[in-house]
């Protein structure tokens, strides 16, 4: 097994064109860009962090048959575990930097291994972050990845500064991940719109950062919607009035299940990875204008409103339910 | 398992008397001398890294019945699995700061997981490192912890500074992981010396921070003295030759398994957690004087040597085993 898991590092190892190897595989990055002094290799990473800003950390683990199908291809896994991290780091307004992976396997089977780091690699190659550490284990297969982003204390989007009649806005869309993993549960194998976004969810790193001078509050939607609106509102204080009409819903999502179904799947499904803020209505169009450019437009779904309030703009009850992920 | 998992993070929260509480477990702490700006509760926990400073990261992984008894106290897993991820930055001479764990359960056992979260806590507490992030998970039990320390870049130790004719040091003993395991498979389960080396090991982090102005270079002993000898004389190139009787065999090894098992577990056993550090031998007594008040002395076991030569004093070849840890 020590032979193989070997031939894993190798594979899970930052890309080769960062690094200087030498014969023991001692990588000496040594890049002012990548902020890494000392790479994987030695007892520890050694990075240098950039003057006058804090460091955000999250860490989020995903178990086969809990957080994803074990089935899944591996590409998607290994996407997956990594974009579910980034996305805490997009939603305080962070510059991702740095990831480690701990990743626990109960087999080796070499092109699977290999088709994992890649779906991570890609990512991380697009999101400008650099992979710093890990180890590797045997037993039930599991990601567990940390990420370490960069961000100016005065840029930090926190969920405790909503103040009552800031607009509540998303960035992204709703539903996907709920669509996208019935489609799967239902037998869907081809990579439509709709599984992607179950698979491949985007963490929204460019969209966080430029709208890090707009929030008054923001966190990413992990848990469904109501769920998670309502851990920010707790966190600032405040109550919300929604407006379901305005919810942007994944394309293809109400064609595939109908608006009902599809408003629920906004509501109650996790997995989405939009972006959740609030901001006052007169930095709305400055904040739609800082993200020129970006993939994602920013959706106006309501109001903050007293604390204890927690109701639709037709004034019907809003209830969180749980989201069990898989 | 939602709200038994809620209970959970409850106990694995830092113990409150370091931490601002609010009503939903948002965490404000906020402390100079933590460096947590913004505690757990958030996206991503916040910190303050210390100017002029450079950031050292690892992250290990131990899973039930592959790097411990899933049999074992809970306390001495908890402890066990945030030792071995100090222990790298004890190995690299930095200051231990903040940690993550990301532990995976098979289910939940409240008087369990209490116990290993105050194995851990206790071993944070004494070595003042802050728990600053988590995620738990169902599934086989695991814990993957990350941590975090702080190095002044003139006092880093690596892998690969040693020069031929440099002292070759210990601090702390050799065989008492192997010792101590193999009492625990033939029944033992009172907490002698050689058991509690294993299920116990010290993050030798005080050792560390002080030996960092006069090692060349280091890393901790995890896969047994020669395996890890051979990494630090590869990553630095030179070789080494080795006094065995010099060896600093844990209290009562020999005892419990005679003269040459004890040195057999000493040179190829692993989970010692010791210091394996080369310095000029100039610097040995001031070493020494450095390390006046902490647990441990250094012992002088050999001498770096001209590449490809790896023997004893009396010349006999010398050949590092795999260690599979459990």
């Amino acid at each position: 097994m020590a032979g193989e898991f070997d031939l894993i590092k190798r594979y899970l190892a930052a890309p080769s064109s960062c690094r200087t190897r030498r014969q023991d595989g001692y990588a000496d990055i040594g890049s002012a860009s990548t902020g890494v002094v000392l790479g994987p290799g030695d007892d520890a990473t050694l990075l240098s962090p950039t003057p006058g800003h804090q460091l955000a950390i999250s860490v989020d683990t995903s178990v086969a048959d809990v957080h994803f199908p074990s089935d899944a291809p591996p590409h998607a896994i290994g996407h997956r575990a990594l974009a579910v991290s980034l996305s805490d780091l997009a939603a305080m307004g962070a510059r991702a930097r740095w990831y480690l992976l701990a990743l626990t396997l109960p087999d080796v089977d070499e092109p699977w291994v290999k088709a994992l780091a890649q779906g991570m690699h890609e990512l991380a190659a697009h999101c400008g972050v650099t992979l710093v550490g890990g180890d590797t284990t045997r037993g039930q297969l599991s990601l567990s990845v940390t990420v370490h982003g960069e961000v100016e204390p005065a840029r930090v989007i926190r969920r405790d500064g909503a103040r009552a009649g800031d607009c509540i806005a998303v960035v992204g869309t709703l539903g996907g991940g709920a669509g996208g993993l019935r489609a799967w549960q239902q037998g869907e194998r081809a990579l439509t719109p709709l599984l992607s976004a179950y698979l491949y969810p985007h963490p929204l790193l460019a969209e966080g950062y430029a709208l890090a001078g707009y929030a008054t509050a923001g966190m990413d939607v992990s848990d469904g919607l109501l769920a998670d609106l309502m851990h920010l509102c707790r966190a600032s204080g405040v109550g919300a009035v929604l407006d379901l009409a305005a919810l942007p819903l994944h394309p293809g999502l109400v064609e595939a299940y109908g608006l009902e179904q599809a408003q629920s799947m906004a509501l109650h499904g996790g997995d989405d990875y939009a972006l959740l803020l609030t901001l006052p209505e007169r930095d709305v169009p400055a904040a739609q204008q800082a993200l020129q450019g970006a993939a994602y437009t920013l959706r106006v779904i309501g109001r903050t409103a007293a604390p204890g309030t927690f109701e639709t703009a037709l004034g019907q009850p809003l209830h969180a339910q749980g989201w069990q992920h898989f």
